[in-house]
């Protein structure tokens, strides 16, 4: 087994200009919590992106002080891993709008001096894509050896490819889609109107009321967490089980009701719902073809970078045929794509999950990725 | 084009006798919400029960007074249809635990002289069919040339199958499921929690509170929804279009947020919540094969008649590999079965929609069994 990174440590990233957002908004200024694992080589170019999906954050390898569980993404970033730590110089931030250290609804309004909650504006990707390329000004990077992600971090690292051809040499899109299906939309749109209904919600002031809209969230989060998962994965982790005797106060027949409940109760502890809804409308928003004002496959002719697109055949979430339109349409566009349709039984959450063909595929796409680097060098 | 049936007009039957429920309750007395189609004939062998799913009643064809829309199956039973009045005698009702005026959770409770709302018992699909025998005892019918139904309704048809094999001569289940998966239990559990959340409920005693939890009871409708619809077709009807600018005062980015806050509305001004529970609740429990004590195919030995199952390519509620399991069930247990996976875009509610080849196939079986009666005076 590759070895854990052991102990890592965020620090945080300020930066004091003015930042105009795509939807209309200005963030006089704004904070980035970030990571980094491994080093950066004397000429710079070995960095790696990591870019989070809806309730990610920065924590993406390794382990905090004295916690007992690694990073979101620890199965795939380390030595000898995919993202291979020894060869990279991997960057992770939590994007503005989150609420893990980075600038959020959760922080201070420096222009009303309280929180700025639901006012805060909304973040595209296009804005996370734009702070990110600041950032990695700010580190001395000019050009990323890959930048990669999952889910909304698959769209982050499609919008990098087309924003910055010249800054991104590979880019690795995870269970990801060129934008949100009317369904996937009407999905985040149930779990926003589930957080906006809680009373506790107070149309976003809650923090001033002093409570939080625990009860809207926790139910939001169950429905999220239905499309994550396969109907087969939760057919064999559940099937029609009854419930666990020592839990069912509550009133459950079935395993699944309580495993749902408990999972929308944690995802509430740890979660700022107004991050939420903005989080989600990234993603609903997210349409590099501009509501087909351009084919996809044009819109990728600028793109100058080596992809690697990798789907799972039981994710409904983001379905096999969402991942092929980006292949189809990199092809026509003449760019360089490897495709794979990875086996799984885990649904959506398979790009998290550890699968040894898909690390396979994946560390091979990285490793080409810096030894293309020493090539140039 | 086939003619509608006209007005139409229900009536109550009322059951003095009591009832004892599967899962431990008693109902002093029930009425039931019936409408009939059509005429009885001499030797009182042409009836047929069409039964209801999950937001279903006793209005299944023809219109009610000063009504502009028809009963929710319009399409299917009429003069000339594949449900054809001019052959049969077609008995439709609202199920017990319902809304639509048959004894339910808004009905007074005789040993309290308040009505049920929470503490109406839990009902079955077992339970249904069991008031359906009784009502079919009223109304003098010993054998029923079909019993059919969609979804939920396609359950209890199922149920009558095994229950009163020498009751039921033909068998039509559309769109259903052998019993839920994990996926489908875990749906209805966030319908479930979104009602129960919402502070209007009380518990369930909100009618003695004056309110009525509409807003947890139209979230529970906008994820219900969402699982009637398939994705090509919301795809189809509203892709990525933007709001009908005299609806967007409560910020939907896209239209089909507001086709589903509008579609939740209106059915929680319609629909009890309590009730809604105990309907997701019923589902939930049907599993003729008892937790898989007794395989289905042994299950379906017992049964008498012929069976039609239909399945539609699009619906992933209960997808057609549902139907499936239930048609390789009938063939192992040797029982006379036709089936077809019928192409179309409407995902679940393409029980309810007009098709011409869903139209024909059903008709087809319909009409035999009329035939058979013939053949067999």
């Amino acid at each position: 087994m590759p070895e854990s990174l052991g102990l890592v440590t965020p620090f945080v990233e300020s930066f004091e200009e003015p930042l105009s957002l795509e939807r209309g908004g200005v963030l006089p200024r704004y904070d980035l919590t970030v990571e980094t694992y491994g080093s950066l080589n004397d000429t710079r170019t070995n960095a790696v992106l990591v870019c989070h999906a809806l309730s990610g954050d920065h924590h993406a390898a390794g382990f905090h002080e004295g916690a007992t569980k690694p990073g979101w993404w620890n199965d795939y970033i380390g030595p000898g891993k995919a993202i291979d730590t020894d060869l990279f110089y991997v960057v992770s931030l939590n994007n503005i709008g989150g609420c893990s250290g980075s600038t959020g609804p959760l922080s201070i309004n420096p222009e009303t001096g309280v929180p700025y909650g639901p006012d805060f504006p909304e973040v595209t990707v296009n804005d996370w894509v734009h702070t990110q390329s600041r950032l990695a000004d700010r580190l001395g990077i000019e050009t990323f050896a890959a930048i990669v992600g999952g889910s909304l971090g698959g769209m982050q690292a499609l919008q990098w490819a087309i924003s910055f051809p010249q800054r991104v040499r590979a880019c690795a899109i995870i269970a990801a889609a060129p934008r949100l299906s009317a369904q996937n939309i009407a999905f985040n749109e149930v779990a926003r109107q589930a957080i906006m209904r809680d009373p506790q919600f107070h149309d976003g002031h809650y923090a001033m009321e002093g409570v939080v809209p625990s009860s809207g969230l926790g139910l939001a989060r169950m429905v999220g967490h239905i499309t994550y998962l396969s109907d087969v994965a939760m057919g064999e982790k559940f099937g029609r089980q009854l419930p666990r005797a020592d839990r069912d106060a509550e009133g459950a027949n079935f395993a699944v009701e309580q495993y749902l409940r408990y999972q929308g109760q944690q995802f509430s502890e740890r979660f700022d719902a107004n991050s939420y809804i903005l989080m989600t409308r990234a993603l609903d928003y997210f349409d590099p073809t501009d509501n087909e004002s351009k084919p996809l496959a044009d819109v990728l002719k600028v793109t100058e970078c080596r992809f690697l697109v990798l789907s799972f055949t039981t994710d409904w979430r983001f379905s096999p045929s969402r991942s092929e339109e980006m292949v189809d349409a990199l092809i026509q566009a003449d760019r360089p794509v490897s495709y794979a349709r990875l086996e799984s039984a885990h649904g959506h959450d398979a790009f998290l999950i550890p699968d040894a063909t898909y690390h396979r595929l994946f560390k091979a796409f990285m490793d080409r990725s810096f030894h293309d680097l020493e090539g140039a060098q």
